[in-house]
C-alpha cells in the first residue's frame, strides 16, 4: 500500500517512554513534568465542567480565552494580536504546527528547517509534498549559519521554522539572529513558522525574543504556544496559534475540519487561570531551580556539557564514556541502567551520531537526584 | 496567496450557531445536547485529574479505554479489534475522519460520498489532492442508488465513505445496502470511512449494521466512533478509529503528527465509564423518547417529514410554508422567529434546494416544547 510517510518509524517520544515502562527506568526522555498540576488550575476544570461548559466550544477556541492568550502576548511582547480574527486554540501545539503546514505547503514547497529539531516537522511537510531543506545547527553552541540559510533560499522557498527556546539542544536565539531573520525574509513572500512552546522556561534573566516584538516578522509569522508545557499538564493537550488574520483565514479552514474545535471546560479553565499573571510569569524561575539543581547534582559525572538557557532540556555529550552510538547507548541506559533520555542523532536526516543525549528536568527533586545517583555511577 | 480550499466558506455549523448567539435564538442547528454531561462521568474525569493523569497519554491512546472500546464493539457486533493494534483515541470523530484522508489519499484518488453528508468529508479529500466523486441519495427515503455507485467505479476509485445512522436524514443503512456494499468492493482494493459516530443514536429497535459486523468489510474498513455523541459531551473532543493492523499502521504514522495523542484524565474517566454497559445500552431509548417527543409537539405543524431512523436530527419540508430557499429561510427562521436550524442545500455541490431544515432534538424537553411552540405557528 502506498504510504504518505514510507521511511517514519513511530516518534522517538513514544519509543523511548515506552522502553523507560517496560524497563521501570526513570523516564527523562519523553518532555514531561513528573509533578502535580495546580490543584487551582484541576478545580478551574471542574467548575467549568460542573457549570455545563460541555459541548462544542466556538471553532477558533473560547473567546474568553483567545483575549487572555492575547493580552498575555501584549504584555510581554507589546504586540497587539485581535483574539476575533487572528488567535486559534488547538488540540496541543502539534496541531497548531500540523494544520500550518497542512494549510501552506503545497507539492513541490521547500521548508528550511534546522537539526537537530521536535521530530514532527519534517514528516509534516512531507506528507504535505512538501521539501524540507535541513539546516544544521553549529557546534559547540548550536547557533544558526545564517550564510547557509541564505545559500539554500530560492524561488521555491515558502516558509521557514524557528524554535526558540530551542527543542532539544536548549539554546535561544539572539536579538543578532532576529535581525538577521530580518534581513533574510526581506523582500519575499517567505512565512515562519515560530514555535515558542518553551517561552515561559528561559534562564539567566534573558530575553525571549518572540518574532511578536518585530513587526516586520510578525506580519508574516504564526506563533506557536503551548499550555502543557507552562501550566504542567502535557496530557491536556491545548495549545495555540497567533498569525496575521490574512494567515489565520487559511489556517481556520484546514482547522475546522482537522478538529472543528478543542476541549470546552480546559479552555474555560485556562481564561480564568491566564488572569493571574503570577501563574505564568513565576515560570522561568521555577524551572530555573530545577536545571540548576539537575546540573549541581551530576557536575561531578563524566558528562560534559553546556548549561541550557531555555526549555526542560538539558544536552549531556558522554563521548568520554563509551564508543557507542547514541541510539544504542540510549537503549543501554534505559535497559541495563534503568534511566531513558532521547538520542540526538533521530533528529538529523542521515542520522548523526554526535555522541548526545537528551534529559528532561521537569521533574521532582527526588526524581532527580534518582536520576543523577544513576548518571554519576557511569 | 495560493489556498488549500479557495471554495470553502466557514462551516455551516460554526456560521449558524454564531448566528443563534447573536439573534438569542433557540439553536437547534449545530447538533450538541443542551442538558447536562453525566455527573458520574464528570466526577471520573476530576478524579482521574486528581490522581494525576495529567501528562502524555500514550500515543494511541490510554490502553485501557482502547480495551474498553474494543470490548464494546465485541459485544455489540461480535468482532474482535486488537487493542494495542487496530484503535487509537482521537480529538473528536472529526480528527480520526482528517487523519483516515491524510492518511491514504493521494493527489487524483477518488472518493465516492453520498450527498448530503456531513461538511468535513469533501473539504478533507480536496486538501489532499483528492477527487470526491458525489452522489446523491435517492428522495424520498435518501437510500444509497447502487447503481450509480457501480457507474462511477473506476481503478482511481480509492475509498467509498458510508455514514450510518445519517447526518443529515436521520435514515439509517439495511442489511440489503451491507450486501451491496460488498458485492461493490468485492475484488477491488477500495477502502471503507464508515462513519458510524450515531452508532447508539438508533430507534425503532433497528439493528445498527456496523462494518464490524462483516469480516469482508470489516478487513478494508475504518470505523469512526465519537464518545461526545453518545455521553453528552460533545466539547470534550472524545473520538477514536477502528481498523485493520495494515491501515491502523499508516494512521498512526500520520495521528502522531496531527495531535500525537488526546486528553489524559478524559480517557482514563471514559474507560472507567465504558465498563458499565447500561451507559451506552441505554442511549437508544433515551433519545427515542426526546424523538417522539419533538415529533408529536410538532404534529400539527405545516412541516411535512418522516421520522427519523437514527442520531438525533430530523429533517423538517418546509415546501408549504414559503417558496424561499433554504439558507434564507434558515436564516429567516433565526433572526425573525429566534429559532435556528440547517439548511441542507450546502451539504450538496452545487447547492440543491430542496426545501428541507435539519432540527437537533438533542435538548431539554422544555426546550423542544418552546421550539415547537414556535414551528407550529409558523
Ligand atoms: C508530543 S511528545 C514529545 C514531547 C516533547 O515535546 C519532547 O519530548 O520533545
Ligand atoms: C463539529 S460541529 C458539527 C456537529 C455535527 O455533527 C452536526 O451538527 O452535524
Amino acid at each position: 500500500m502506498r504510504s504518505k510517510l514510507p521511511d517514519i518509524p513511530t516518534s522517538i517520544f513514544a519509543k523511548m517512554s515506552q522502553l523507560a515502562a517496560e524497563q521501570n527506568a526513570i523516564n527523562l526522555s519523553q518532555g514531561f513534568p513528573d509533578f502535580p498540576s495546580s490543584p487551582e488550575l484541576i478545580n478551574l476544570v471542574t467548575k467549568a465542567m460542573k457549570e455545563g461548559y460541555n459541548q462544542y466550544a466556538p471553532m477558533p477556541g473560547l473567546i474568553e480565552l483567545r483575549e487572555a492568550i492575547s493580552q498575555k502576548i501584549e504584555l510581554l511582547h507589546q504586540y497587539y494580536y485581535h483574539p476575533d480574527s487572528e488567535i486559534t486554540v488547538t488540540c496541543g501545539a502539534t496541531q497548531a504546527i500540523y494544520t500550518i503546514l497542512s494549510s501552506f505547503i503545497f507539492s513541490g514547497d521547500e521548508v528550511i528547517v534546522f537539526a537537530p529539531a521536535y521530530d514532527s516537522y519534517a514528516p509534516t511537510i512531507l506528507a504535505q509534498g512538501g521539501i524540507v531543506r535541513e539546516i544544521a545547527l553549529k557546534a559547540p553552541d548550536y547557533s544558526i549559519p545564517w550564510e547557509e540559510v541564505q545559500a539554500v533560499k530560492n524561488n521555491k522557498t515558502k516558509m521557514i521554522i524557528i524554535n526558540s527556546p530551542h527543542n532539544p539542544t536548549g539554546t535561544i536565539l539572539s536579538l543578532g539572529d532576529m535581525k538577521k531573520l530580518e534581513g533574510f525574509v526581506e523582500g519575499t513572500n517567505i512565512l515562519i513558522l515560530s514555535d515558542e512552546v518553551y517561552e515561559h522556561i528561559i534562564f539567566d534573566n534573558e530575553i525571549h525574543h518572540s518574532v511578536s516584538r518585530f513587526p516586520s516578522l510578525a506580519s508574516r509569522s504564526f506563533v506557536v504556544g503551548s499550555f502543557g508545557k507552562t501550566f504542567h499538564n502535557t496530557g491536556w493537550k491545548m495549545g495555540y496559534c497567533a498569525s496575521p488574520e490574512r494567515l489565520m483565514h487559511e489556517f481556520r479552514k484546514i482547522h475546522q475540519f482537522v478538529v472543528f474545535s478543542v476541549n470546552h471546560p480546559i479552555q474555560k479553565a485556562l481564561a480564568e487561570f491566564l488572569k493571574k499573571e503570577s501563574n505564568y510569569l513565576s515560570v522561568p524561575q521555577f524551572y530555573q531551580q530545577k536545571r540548576d539543581t539537575f546540573l549541581s547534582l551530576i557536575k561531578d559525572s563524566r558528562f560534559t556539557f553546556t548549561p541550557s538557557k531555555g526549555t526542560y532540556f538539558q544536552l549531556l555529550n558522554y563521548a568520554e564514556l563509551t564508543d557507542l552510538n547514541d541510539e544504542k547507548y540510549a537503549e543501554h541506559l534505559t535497559v541495563d541502567h534503568k534511566i531513558a533520555s532521547i538520542p540526538i542523532s533521530v533528529f538529523y536526516k542521515p542520522k548523526k551520531d554526535l555522541k548526545l543525549l537528551r534529559f528532561c528536568f521537569a521533574k521532582k527533586n527526588d526524581t532527580l537526584e534518582k536520576a543523577a545517583d544513576i548518571l554519576r555511577k557511569l
